[in-house]
């Protein structure tokens, strides 16, 4: 099913050559300020052809919103919006290529044995322009979080290839305990990210590395992946469910539905396994006084007295938030398109020559951040609605049994 | 929500010393050959106390089926399944240590932010007793698997802190592309994995190795992570649903939500974002014969005509399985629980010293195997249902349209 | 949520007055042969304007299908429906009347104690615009089940106010064991319903009675309620989930999610309990031979082997389907908006007189046939799915455990 | 499915004969004060064998919380409950009646066809012995809202045959417009229309007629149906979803799920068809005052400013909640097991008689009672928290947006 959440529920729809994509959203909290301006941004930041790394194809990409909205304002109905597709139907039908060659590493053969029928321009769903739907919804969900709850959200570009934001070493074989790299989620801002274009990695020095490094696969005709990291700020704490959709667990499963993912880790993660205990362990501490215009706590949603002095946790312990900075990276393969030749199998079982091919994008990675953002962003809102209503039925029991007991005469404060 | 499935539902119940632990599952196909005796033998790898380095606490286990089956058979009805706890009420009730401390990296203190309550053991739901009711479902679902399409689910330790299977080298930076990797997945199985009791990892020398390390931070009363790999052979190709519940995402979100994970990377992983694509890619060719004593074929579930001739993509393309073998790493924190007294804050928000506990269990990797196929059982047989189901209309379709031409007198073939 | 099914999955959207309505239908089988010209003409059937008795008023509601489908295929992803709204904007934006009072018995007041917000066309998703994406869905779900079922749905109008088509009688005080009603369910079809336009109830003295029914409220300047009856034939046996989610359940949930409904009855319905059980208890009969063109057989949907001498079941037992025929009628209230004066509080709690209205729809009992079909076909479907894929499970365990006995030299057949 | 509702989730396991019944409930709202005491005066009100003109059949069911709660107190995390099945395996295993009969208007049959297999004991979960996972978590659904809005849900026996506490007549023909059924629905509570055993009709002439009538039935080794209406006090207003999960809607679903339904009506009802808008329409009019003891404002949960002046609406308009009372009929047919002897088919196709059996209950309505009032909590209690938790959003909004006027030196009240 093309769904995704429970209580803030996003149903995609559309592939690569029909005539638009678009997404519904059904739990929209009623009164949202929200309109086009606050999620065509987003959009633009996932489009191609941004830089001399990307492909040069402009999608241009407008949102239109269909419903759920008036004057500006959420109705608490269904938030329907939609994108146009400008090269609606597959000009290449008959593509002798694309009839004849499932593409390695790519959904073509998998579309066909799963439904038994392909898109024309081959797995149809598995476009990248699918995740149109999915980062305009995020930025509704990112609406609403950064207006009640100060919840930041940012990625940024950690590695591609063998080239580091923060390579690990003996002593820090995970950036987790790595001052530098707290410090950098302590601060690191979208327009910063954006400041490194091409490779949205926020270091002058590891840019350089990476865009050369990107350089010198588009000239190879080869493609590179690469890893990004994001960090979620002002989380509310108590957000997740203790069992199966823990926190981390949903995080996980939205990060890897994202095309081209290998892998997810969050807070110390694999480099992780490798320290003691005794280290890895995140002790309590009281925490810091918080100026109230930067704590949320105008909009009624507190933080916790207690937080940790170390983050190995990164912000979820039990599945469940404890108010700490979230944060976690996300592994992305080599694109499987790319310009060299490639020998392989075509439907009818031949060894056959997929002919080289010209431009392509050699790393996707930065690309990714938008989408990596909205889907953190959809995965919050979504335990955000879960655990807001849950205490708000707690606080209505409390009421109960506190005005019961005073009507006994027996006060308990 | 305490569910895992949309097809083939999983809800467990249960805290550490309530009354019991269980589950219901919903959706266990009729006539499935199915008794207690399929489902104890999982549940007995996973029990604490079966070898000098891990908790020497014996729970027992023993389970019992409620309901939905009947002289062996499943009726096609919700079976539920149910595990005593031995130790019901907490005898420390009042105890100060646990009325006092949150403790660090566990779960007590964002239960508590959660539901503003918290069972008197801590993060009722945390505990890993938790899981047996997992464990139980998921046997159910491999006695499916198995039984139909000759489905192998068999997971290992791969390292425990420093100490690896297959460490990473600059030639394979993920074991993906070494040949002795993927031999190993070809033919290991559980039997052969428990022979390394009690590290649980196929190789001699990595399991000294290992176990050393393991009795080295029992002696220093501090705890170690690790990783588990789990392969799943014999997978049905078109398994995965395109977008939001991608195969790989499915089993990010069941492997992140076992206790104690912090990532998950499947087929080549972050490592692979380090391989360029040329390498990386997937080419196809054309399966190999295979005798149908092991192709499920028995039972209608075919092999696909193609399959690829590496297996950097983990068995998994566009989220949807291509039937090479699926095999996917699962990284373990150390244990929050450690023999040292650490320093942190109490509930009242004061610094104070967390005694120095007993005995305690300093790498749960090995126990967690049979947790990890389990889970991956779960996403597998849901997957199944959803695309036996789909591929079952596009049969029903296909004889229509069929009869509807031959009924024209035009017949197609 | 704005979601209905579990299998096949329909999303709608879209208010009175925003931009557009639509739907979103997750788990349409690929392969199926689906298209504009499939969908357009019950949306035809459901416009105003067709008549003297019905509003005049002419929409249009041209159907555009934007994904999930090439070359009149669907491709299994999501197909995505849009219909624009017409009349987009309110222009009577600051209109005094909407500001000031909620309408009696619309939702306008319901809307705003929910969601704190309006639309300024009223209760905004409670327009029968909203109606628009289910007819569409049902379009595609009733081609599904025509295609390999052979099924048909055909709702008719029985009664307005005490008009009736069956009558209650002392000997029938339910329509359930009237021979006329039974033999009208056997043949009753579409063209046959609309030919007795406008009230679209088979029987041309019934038509006449109710049509002048109709013409009174009009001119009296009142409204008037009715009922539908629809039956569905050719239902594959086993459909339905045994308990929560039984077949009847799932089709008075569909019915009384139509906006104006007020009650649901299924086979001998209200009236039944007031026949014996020794009456009303339905024998079983050896199913009489049917010609494969018309059983469904071509497809692969089999008969049941029995039949029922009476259907006072409504062709469901214990929540499955027996194959028998299916039917059931649903209560529909007067239309809320009058064109009388009323009597009625306003918002800041002032009574007032809401203005006489000019035109309006006295009956809305003949519009709401194609969307009792439409809801029919989503619930028949859905279970259709279902069951489906738990039939197909049972067959690989079928011939999974017959080649097991094979292979074990003990043939069982 | 076996599973009801969304947020307070209901999953019930168990067949007439296996070793337990029992039930899950996730979302019960942590620190709920709940015991075996809150659930067991329900489950005994289900039991046979209160009375002589139900079965004498005594099955104890005591109800035994599994987990969830400590020291009287909800945790927040799943709560199941199990009760003992005290014939746990069919004696009459190799029954010939039960093995050549599928008994008329059971589920027998239809469970063959669905499962191809079925318990010995025939429609394994269509047994009445289902509902009491239904009964157990209806109760805690009901001491929520009770707790927290003094919500009431009380149901009585409408009629049974054509005996009728309120027959419809010419001015009547639905009791919404008779002011003595308005007025019964004010005050009417459990311990009174218990006190009217066996048939539970809240009124002395008409306990009579119908207690002679089934009396009659008993006699004749026949059997009767009837119907049950609900009335629900208290109601929060804005629950219910406003297209496919109105509150009618779902309560329709949740009433058709109760084994031998065969209709639900919802205010007006099928009655309602029958009258002029003009009559139908509910003027609002301003809220009476309350006193706070009665109005659930001590927990938070405020009454509207407006109500109807009339109630043809049942408390719902919109599928949303108007604060009204609400109030609904449900049919029930006669029960299909009957003393007399009934030719009908065999398995095998053949035609035979099923022999007459000895005691039997010849009508279930009263049993019923608190199975419809179970429902409806579950019902209910699923809408609060899926209002209760969007509401708070709301508020949050309102909170953040009053906030940010403020900062900004444009304070607006």
């Amino acid at each position: 099913m093309s769904t995704f959440g429970n209580f803030f529920k996003v149903h995609t729809y559309g592939e690569s050559h029909c005539l638009s994509v678009g997404v519904i959203i059904d739990g929209v909290p009623p009164t949202l300020e929200i309109s086009e301006a606050d999620i065509q941004p987003q959009l633009t930041r996932r489009r191609p052809g941004q830089s001399a790394i990307t492909t040069p194809r402009d999608e241009k990409d407008r949102v239109e919103i269909q419903s759920g909205t008036e004057f500006g304002k959420a109705l608490g109905t269904p938030i329907a919006m939609r994108v146009m597709n400008e090269n609606q139907r597959p000009k290449d039908y008959g593509n002798s290529t694309m009839d004849k060659f499932p593409r390695p590493s790519h959904a073509d053969w998998t579309y066909q044995e799963k439904y038994g029928i392909r898109a024309s321009s081959g797995g149809g769903r598995s476009s990248a322009r699918e995740t149109i739907g999915r980062v305009a919804a995020g930025a509704i969900a990112e609406k609403f979080l950064r207006d009640v709850a100060g919840v930041d959200i940012v990625a940024f570009v950690s590695s591609i290839g063998d080239e580091y934001l923060f390579p690990p070493t003996a002593t820090h074989p995970t950036p987790a305990t790595n001052p530098e790299f707290l410090k950098l989620l302590e601060t690191i801002d979208r327009p910063t990210v954006d400041s490194f274009a091409p490779v949205r990695t926020p270091n002058t020095e590891a840019a350089k590395r990476m865009e050369d490094l990107v350089t010198e696969f588009k000239e190879r005709e080869d493609s590179i992946g690469g890893t990004v990291t994001c960090v979620i700020r002002n989380v509310p704490s108590g957000l997740g469910e203790p069992v199966f959709d823990k926190l981390e667990a949903k995080l996980a499963h939205a990060m890897l539905s994202i095309p081209a993912t290998k892998g997810f880790e969050v807070g110390s993660g694999f480099g992780g396994c490798r320290i003691p205990g005794s280290i890895h362990n995140d002790a309590f501490i009281k925490s810091p006084a918080v100026p109230p215009s930067q704590s949320g706590l105008a909009s009624g949603v507190p933080r916790p007295r207690l937080t940790t002095k170390t983050n190995n946790s990164g912000g979820i312990q039990g599945g469940i938030s404890n108010g700490a900075h979230i944060y976690f990276t996300v592994a992305f393969k080599p694109p499987a398109t790319i310009g060299q030749a490639q020998t392989t199998a075509m439907y009818d079982e031949e060894e056959g020559v997929l002919a080289a091919k010209g431009r392509h994008d050699p790393c996707v990675v930065p690309r990714a951040i938008p989408i990596v953002e909205a889907m953190a962003a959809l995965v919050l809102m979504d335990a955000f609605a879960a655990q807001h209503g849950r205490a708000g039925m707690r606080d209505l029991l409390s009421a109960a049994y506190e005005h019961k007991t005073l009507a006994n005469g027996k006060p308990t404060h």
